[in-house]
């Protein structure tokens, strides 16, 4: 019997990570409850203070690997309710401009810029180019058409193409926009995708938003980084700052301290980039000799700077992705289509903001690497996608 | 030398409770992280479907303990979101009518409420009486006065002082005016210090919230309970049936079905209850003997069915609650003055709205016990209170 039958083969990274075994829950949940801060850290008994010095060195130990200052880092839920919460705080400066977000953001900040739109708020997109970048000239063209811009959300890395936009060109633009005409536009940058795989530079942006898992930390936690802190919508108990309520999560606090000391510094993400870079020139340059293969964009190269080595969207001719996903499923293989976040929607409103037609969109799937990925796992693959062609 | 020396004695377990081993968490935190439904539940390969499986086992669980449907059970991030999701969905209703809310919810609810107050929607608060419950005269009165009513929020149990208040009865009241005026009142209640401790029906309730960690589960999961669904304002990946955005918390999911099927079973929430009476029944009636003690309401007995029996509120004739709590935790023994949520904040609106003066308000102190609270610890707080009053 072959001995990897039965072995999986997991290409949606982008969509949750593989756990990484997390030292600081495996000695809360085993060891005797009350050695662990278990505290409110709100509280100013013994038990609230030594929690709260827990989740403080937490939020100490993220910064120095964002290399941000503490004080401007909150503890959110996950990326999509770090999104959701400053998108939101717009509503309690009515009369403060417009939102702008690009037309390849996650659902998490579409659809809440959407939904402030629809309560009256102006909202307008910002226009990507092909390669489902946003350029200089796409993000000066919004502002010069509206010169009411308060805020700006364009994201470090697409979730479906891995396109990887310059964020800080993005900023300087923004910046030198503000000294012309004497309004700020808040930067927004969803680093979900981004932080960790490819280098970022946190303390230029307004604002940002990490999610632990898909880093192979825990689900349920994530970060906020702020300039300058906001009011947040929802509220109740003051909690980090004011700015998100709810008893903190200490253990989830120092179990995201954990995955980004492994996953997100500066020299480790080079060295994981350059890895990931590798892997990726032989996957794609294989994939690029099967006929009825092509890439979201067509004119992505084996090893692109324009791309994130973490995620590759591509089609094969004449089968539907979710088809495919299904058929590489059963060879034992995770791809996906778009974002697991509207796998139940057949929409692609990223490949359509980057002007592909309805045949492409509703071909493309997407393969997404990480940490652990090798190259029996590319073989794997590409054993999988010769098989499946074979027959569809 | 003392072998109880250093122990500690905790009475603010509605603050957070001591945490219980949770045997799903031990078992994924130290396994194969591959072992453990990691994938996305929103992923349609095996990896996601495995997921979505266990997430949707985790909501079948929970609604076994808690009598109701599993599609009627949305995963949060906590009693605080749960709270906010209800309030906050009203601004996608605008023009559909007033809040109300009681004068003693948790500044989860009341300061929500407030917020759509400050963005133009009509709120206005519920009287309470002087034990702190909200009677059907106080609920009638507000709905006769605003008859534009169409939300009401009042809790279970008050978080300090434990006031029980009877649901039921209000729930007949909100039903009652609706035949009479055709309109319907969105009756959701805040059951975050309830749940676990004292008998609730949730079936009858429009709306409910739930905590994990108030019941010795896990920081950061919690319920929202919808008899009908509603379209929440933070959005973004159309999780959890478009209620609540995010990649949803298997693990912490499978947590809170496991502490609720500890702690939240009815038969278990009646013997523990009694349980908690008895030990609560010991103490007040030691309390009630220091000459400078005394209850919040006044009127609380030994054994009173106005009050949850986990929970209350009293004060020491002369020493402000900050100064008890403090020398309190000289001796080994956390207790808080309110809400741990406001422990940073001298202003007791609970203890306002029961028509308490200054004085009494900045002498409150809460103790809460918990299912592990022994004689012992009773009779260490006790000594520990003569203790403290000797020198204050």
């Amino acid at each position: 019997m072959n001995e990897d039958a039965g072995k999986r083969h997991y290409f949606d990274w982008a969509a949750t990570a593989i756990p990484e075994k997390i030292s600081t829950i495996v000695e809360a949940a085993d060891g005797n409850p009350y050695g662990f801060p278990f505290g409110n850290p709100s509280s100013v008994h013994l038990e609230g203070r030594t929690a709260k010095e827990a989740l403080e060195s937490a939020r100490f130990r993220c910064a120095q690997v964002l290399g941000v200052e503490p004080e401007n880092l909150y503890f959110t839920s996950g990326g999509t309710e770090s999104n959701a919460l400053v998108i939101h705080s717009f509503l309690l400066r009515k009369g403060q401009g417009r939102l702008l977000y690009s037309g390849v953001e996650h659902p998490s900040v579409r659809e809440n810029c959407q939904a402030l739109g629809s309560l009256g708020q102006p909202v307008s997109v910002i226009g990507v180019e092909k390669d489902g970048r946003v350029g200089v000239d796409n993000l000066s063209t919004a502002l010069q058409k509206h010169p009411d811009s308060r805020f700006a959300a364009i994201m470090g890395v697409n979730n479906e193409t891995g396109s990887q936009i310059d964020i800080e060109s993005l900023i300087s633009t923004v910046r030198k926009n503000q000294e012309k005409n004497g309004l700020p536009v808040h930067f927004h940058c969803d680093l979900v995708q981004a932080l960790g795989k490819v280098p970022v530079s946190i303390g230029d942006m307004d604002s940002a938003s990490i999610s632990a898992h898909k880093l192979g930390g825990v689900r349920g936690v994530g970060l906020l980084y702020l300039k300058k802190k906001i009011k947040g919508l929802y509220t109740g108990g003051h909690q980090e700052a004011g700015v998100r309520p709810g008893t903190e999560n200490t253990l989830g606090a120092l179990a995201l301290a954990e995955i980004l000391e492994l996953r997100a510094k500066p020299d480790t993400v080079r060295i994981e980039n350059e890895k990931a870079r590798e892997r990726f020139k032989y996957l794609i340059g294989k994939l690029r000799k099967i006929s009825r293969c092509s890439f979201i964009p067509e004119d992505r190269e084996d090893d692109d700077p324009r791309f994130s080595p973490w995620i590759v969207q591509l089609r094969f001719c004449g089968i539907p992705g979710p088809v495919m996903v299904r058929a590489l499923d059963q060879e034992g293989i995770a791809v996906s289509t778009g974002s697991a976040c509207s796998s139940n929607s057949p929409e692609r409103p990223v490949l359509q903001a980057m002007g592909l037609d309805n045949q492409a969109r509703l071909e493309g799937i997407r393969i997404s690497q990480g940490w652990s990925t090798d190259m029996a796992d590319l073989d794997a693959l590409l054993a999988g996608i010769e098989k499946t062609l074979s027959f569809l």
